[in-house]
């Protein structure tokens, strides 16, 4: 058996990772535990538990049932952590610190045995401007955000748990995930996928930027199976450089734009209003463009190719599931 | 008055720091605090403190004195961080972070006023290998010691609360320090200052690696300069980078002979033994080796230029001084 816990288990990529995991013969006899701090829905044949996972005694609690593998993806969103610095710093570093020290009672208690996975969902926002035209692999990390700011600690903290062998971690650095489903959300970058989406469910779209703006996307589908494809990683290949940034597609708005009108016509494209705003046109401008994962590309880590591609996954898995 | 809190004051580089910010006109009217948990010897007239950094009452009383300049060079040295990782992870990890909520808490108190420059000191044990010839501003930090992951997610913290304009920080990756007086400590580190400060002191000195061995360099002279310069630096000049690579000198232990030889003499370099330490020799093999610190050059930090402005300095300083 491989107890799997799923800390964020009810946000949209816990989701699609738990139906990854369930769906496909990944983990031996898996046995999979969705943590978080409520489900509005969850429709599938798994273990729910909710708590605060900046309690320590709840890290206690999650640790002491010794999960073979943990997806760590519970975190306050970018937007949430930069107005409320405090619950940002709490949910996004701290609940990791207390997290690790659990699981490091765990590792001391069975004799060092004990020695769990845990893939960390960790962000392009550890990165700041200035950018080259695409970030490397030893591209500084020097984040203009709180939430950036508590992500790149947190890669400090699972690198240097892992390397004195408390546990076997790695943090991914995910791309910007689109077309994400349902409804749009107050995160700044929202609209990347909400002109693909709501036009594509006879909505009307907001773009508030230039068409010239270029980012780097990966489907949903793509973000579960960098999951598990890291779960499942030799950690011996990545020499203690244990934060990977992972593959993505650098594309404009102007080429998603392009990519709805091959797949669902011009009618669609009409759907998508241009409102310039400020706030999120400077916020934007902050974010990097592109990449050159290569140490992800060798690993075996992959993501589409094309912004086809992506727009196709969302009508596969999500609107005609 | 300028109220200055010099963390760590009982330390080597804390006594140079505050007998520069005595001995010259930096300040106006510096009234200075040297806290540290015991001092050894402190002859400077400057009130002392002691207590335990890492409690987090300790932080609220040292921040409601309102410093207007804080130097934190309190820490637990590489080797001790590595050895004891919990007192490591508290004192060069979770102080700071007690520590600027403390700092954030006046600031709020004071409706927003109060926002103390802090100098913090980190080291180029941020860094790990494989590394490229010179290290530039924008390389990647992925420290491989308990101590180096600490310094860098201080630097995370630092640049965070300044970010928010509760603090006013600058986080300064010190090459190592040499010509480090006093007595021989049990850092790795240790040698680089031996194999010069025992010989001009008429006794032998073991040097456990080759002599091709190169390192990164300033004494503690252009330490404590690097600190006052930071001290007053126009932070608005940073652009959000608040982690500086700092100016050295890049030689190998063969030119830091030469150099000894050139200042004191074949008698003097004939007290050097050459016993090679296996773990010493993999520890050193870690390190960096040169930079390209062309940002802190610009901001007006210097360091030495040969290795034998670096012996003349602990000559003048230390030894006859």
């Amino acid at each position: 058996m491989t107890k799997i816990l799923i800390l964020g288990g009810g946000g949209m990529i816990g989701q699609k990772l738990a139906q990854r995991i369930l769906g496909q013969d990944i983990f031996a006899n898996a046995e999979v535990t969705l943590f978080d701090r409520t489900f509005s829905s969850n429709d599938l044949a798994v273990k729910t538990k909710t708590g605060d996972i900046c309690d320590p005694n709840t890290a206690k609690e999650l640790a002491s049932a010794r999960p073979d593998v943990i997806f760590h993806l519970a975190a306050i969103v970018s937007g949430q952590a930069e107005a409320e610095f405090d619950l940002g710093w709490d949910v996004n570093m701290m609940a990791m610190w207390h997290l690790l020290g659990a699981l490091r009672t765990e590792h001391d208690k069975s004799g060092g045995t004990y020695r769990p996975r845990m893939v960390f969902t960790s962000s392009i926002a550890v990165f700041g401007g200035p950018f080259p035209d695409k970030i490397s692999d030893v591209f500084l990390s020097a984040p203009q955000t709180s939430y950036g700011a508590q992500k790149a600690a947190c890669e400090l903290l699972v690198t240097d748990f892992s390397r004195k062998g408390f546990i076997d971690g790695i943090s991914l650095r995910l791309p910007t995930i689109c077309v994400r489903p349902g409804k749009a959300n107050a995160a700044a970058s929202s609209f990347f996928s909400g002109i693909i989406r709501e036009p594509l469910n006879g909505k009307d779209a907001i773009l508030p930027v230039a068409d010239t703006v270029r980012h780097w996307h990966a489907s949903p589908r793509a973000a579960a199976k960098f999951l598990t494809h890291a779960a499942k990683l030799d950690t011996e290949q990545l020499e203690g450089r244990r934060a990977l940034n992972l593959p993505g597609l650098s594309c404009t708005v102007a080429e998603q734009i392009e990519a709805l009108r091959t797949v669902a016509g011009q009618d669609a494209v009409n759907r998508i209003k241009h409102v310039p705003d400020e706030t999120i046109i400077r916020i934007v401008d902050g974010w990097p463009r592109n990449f050159a994962p290569e140490r992800a590309i060798e690993l075996g880590f992959k993501a589409e190719q094309t912004f086809d591609e992506i727009i196709k996954v969302y009508i596969e898995d999500d609107l005609h599931p």
